[in-house]
């Protein structure tokens, strides 16, 4: 969480971990009320002089009724009303976005999409989305699934339907865990998975890695690039961004920035920039502040 | 080509054979000119009295220029100022659009997608391509490509690299020629390929003979929905429209269009509405009656 003033300027942060029972939507807002206080305490200010909050949720979202329609990495985020818990919880006026879109917010903001009227946000973390900014605007589509890249198929594999409860093709593909199980099949085929130190390496830790020169390292950043480049071809083809920006905790490391940019360069057409997000783990934050910003300013206004 | 008045209503058409010779730029100008001269006096009217024309390039195109930038089906039409020509050639001013896009314009206005948003039209016919609207207006993109998706990947098949000046993977897979291609395997699968007069059909008169029960035929149908499927859903992912329009000489049969919605429903989400085109191949004529009534209208209030 991140605690702002009026000109968008960071006062403080708060953050915490989750154990499984704190998942659940109730246990969610009464940490954040938590973490609120506490942030209000370390910025010298009151609850009372929070103007406005704006929450991500890692799923699908009807911004306009301020709900989750559906989290499938989340158990028990179907349907959730989190707009109106919130703001039941706290007493303050509240907008619930998607997440991945918040950091797209974010990137145009003050990130790597400053100034860009059409680009494409794709988060490489746990999950795989996109935000998408079209005409200088979030676009959330006709049920709020914009975005949802996640599902998408992956060029030379069968496509075995799509399933919103399961995880997508995509994100099974170059997702964290993914990158991580290719990994982990290289160092058997080389049979070097007797090295437990290396068969727990995270994707980001892979990465950095085939920077040091690790030839089997830089296979693996390789094979994320190669599907991440047929997706982003894909996604050129249709929508023409000027600028694809690569962020979230896998997604925004150079050398996947790198190698995908250098690999898009073949084709002829539907070769957008492609930039690491400025902002990284943090462009949602910047996002909500953006929101928030503009809902208070709109109610200032009124 | 058409006439149509200043209500929109069609006055006369008009159409021609093109030899390869007539096929360069010059040559269709001229041509045009030839086809509003007798549409002008089929419908009592006269070449002064037309205030605008708008024309539709089978390419990536550059409206706010004029220009047609590629068009890969085509020989010698690679920046091409179509609307400087046309205007110099006939005294009108001119408006150059993609097409597929125009075809999408013609939908909105007076066809399958009247009153929708955010929809994608989907043309098959000898190329694939697609003109996307969202929040109720063409999206052109960042380099006038957005729609090029005849270039998109084929799911379950590798991709082997964007060309521009070639044919893209999904339309070599069921652009006409690659619908009938699996025909003329499946027939020469089942021994048949002597049968001369079954070798020679055209991808819409195979959807015919599915429709009347063929097996085979039935079987192409399949084909071609699976792969188009897998194009829409990648697509309904990115962009969540609320309808997809199937248009073009191909796709707008209406067995395509019913065993696509069919597999579709398999979806959990990115399931649109499938509709198809009700104007058909006359989509594009009706957008440019659009276009020119919305340009000529600015320019009387102007």
């Amino acid at each position: 969480m991140i605690l702002a003033d009026l000109n968008g300027r960071v006062i403080t942060q708060w953050s915490t971990q989750f154990t499984d029972k704190q998942r659940m939507p109730k246990a969610v807002c009464s940490l954040m009320h938590d973490g609120l206080k506490v942030m209000c305490q370390e910025g010298s200010t009151s609850l009372k002089k929070v103007l406005h909050i704006t929450a991500g949720a890692p799923g699908i979202t009807n911004v306009d009724s301020g709900v989750v329609l559906s989290a499938p990495n989340l158990k028990d985020w179907d349907d959730v009303p989190l707009r109106t818990m919130i703001e039941k919880e706290m007493g303050i006026t509240t907008v619930v976005e998607n997440d991945t879109n918040l950091a797209a917010v974010g990137e145009h903001w003050r990130g790597s999409a400053a100034g860009v009227e059409d680009f494409v946000f794709i988060a490489l973390g746990t999950g795989v989305g996109a935000g998408i900014f079209l005409r200088d605007k979030l676009h959330h589509g006709a049920n709020w699934s914009a975005g949802e890249i996640g599902y998408m198929g992956v060029g030379g594999s069968a496509r075995t339907g799509l399933q919103v409860r399961a995880t997508g093709q995509l994100e099974r593909a170059i997702g964290g865990l993914g990158i991580e199980k290719e990994w982990q099949r290289l160092l058997q085929r080389d049979k070097r998975s007797h090295e437990a130190a290396l068969m727990k390496l995270r994707a980001p830790e892979i990465f950095d890695l085939a920077v040091d020169g690790d030839r089997l390292a830089g296979e693996v950043v390789l094979y994320t690039a190669q599907i991440l480049v047929n997706c982003i071809s894909d996604l050129a083809l249709a929508l023409d961004p000027e600028v694809v920006i690569l962020g979230g905790g896998v997604g925004s490391h150079s050398e996947l920035c790198r190698v995908t940019e250098k690999l898009l360069q073949r084709n002829e057409f539907a070769r957008p920039l492609v930039r690491s997000s400025s902002l990284g783990t943090q462009a949602q934050l910047h996002g909500a502040i953006s929101v928030s910003l503009a809902a208070t300013e709109s109610t200032l206004l009124a």
